[in-house]
């Protein structure tokens, strides 16, 4: 059985455990989670699930990993596209970070509760991740300022600001309210053009 | 010595480990400290402590509680003074918002939280008080909108996505950089104006 998982399913066993953990830090939180919940949840032995990831707090990185590095190929490309005005590239990131921030919810774990848990090796690569996808929003911003697409004061702050808005909505949205995400992602996409403009 | 602190200093006790608590939550995190701890950081017994407050929980439900009342106080009276235009009294607000996070950045303990740590009864005043503030922030971008200074599509998202960007500042500002918190006001006062323009 274990050989099995191992030859037939190994990438995608590797996979399940990250989308369980992910499920279970975030409806149980962190600290009040189990190796050996996960195993059950999952129904894998602990002892596959230690083939797999060493201890929790690998898990945990590794959640926040595959998260912000899909996050990152999705958007940043998109932020980079030459053949795209600022204009669109900055909508249409803001669609992509709205929309797959809601589709993946479990997964978008408060990496700032986390900074105790995971060390500085583990640490670094993540923040490095964020500081990529910051960079590319920045990057879009200033060139739609040179452009004179944009007129703004202070780019940096811009961006912080733009982010903060973006990250702020998974907190309050929900799907049982009156409006759709694309709703969302419209007024979203208006008011970022204006706070540009 | 009990007698005098109860008579002479009683209120002003309370206030001290209100505030104690909030530095060393906010420098260790809740749970990491402990009555004990926060006794001997004020320079007071654990029973003093006990006099005043039944437990850690209650200490941080009225560490909560305290800065959410000030804050509205000193808050929405501003948006709601009718002497002032809505453009002005959002500036003047996002002023505030900015100041006082920041100066008493200790007592803002991440809300959510601990939604966990408190019981319904005690989230129940807090959250009202959050209502408050929202409510009052979302009057004056309907009034502005009525009176013609703002175009904003959609009200609640406008208060949403405002609320977002300022309460973002504190998870990224800093002394140390490059801007004065001044700065970050005028910026904000700004970007925001541009948003609801």
């Amino acid at each position: 059985m274990a050989r099995k998982l191992s030859l037939d399913g190994g990438p995608s066993v590797a996979e399940e455990i990250l989308t369980g953990a992910a499920r279970l830090f975030y409806d149980r939180g962190y600290d009040a989670t189990s190796i050996r919940d996960l195993a059950e949840t999952i129904g894998i032995s602990s002892s596959t699930l230690y083939h797999h990831y060493t201890n929790k707090q690998e898990i945990l990185r590794a959640v926040l990993h595959r998260f912000m590095v899909n996050f990152n190929a999705a958007i940043i490309p998109v932020l980079r596209d030459p053949t795209l005005s600022a204009t669109k590239r900055v909508r249409e990131a803001t669609r992509l970070h709205l929309e797959i921030t809601d589709e993946r919810r479990p997964e978008l774990l408060r990496f700032t509760q986390f900074r105790n848990v995971l060390d500085e090796a583990q640490l670094r690569p993540l923040i490095q991740l964020q500081w990529d996808y910051h960079d590319a929003v920045k990057s879009v911003i200033k060139e739609g300022r040179d452009t004179g697409e944009f007129t703004v004061d202070d780019v940096d702050l811009a961006t912080m600001a733009i982010l903060d808005m973006l990250n702020g909505v998974r907190s309050w949205f929900s799907h049982s309210g009156a409006l759709s995400m694309n709703d969302v992602v419209q007024r979203y996409v208006t008011m970022i053009d204006k706070l540009l403009s």
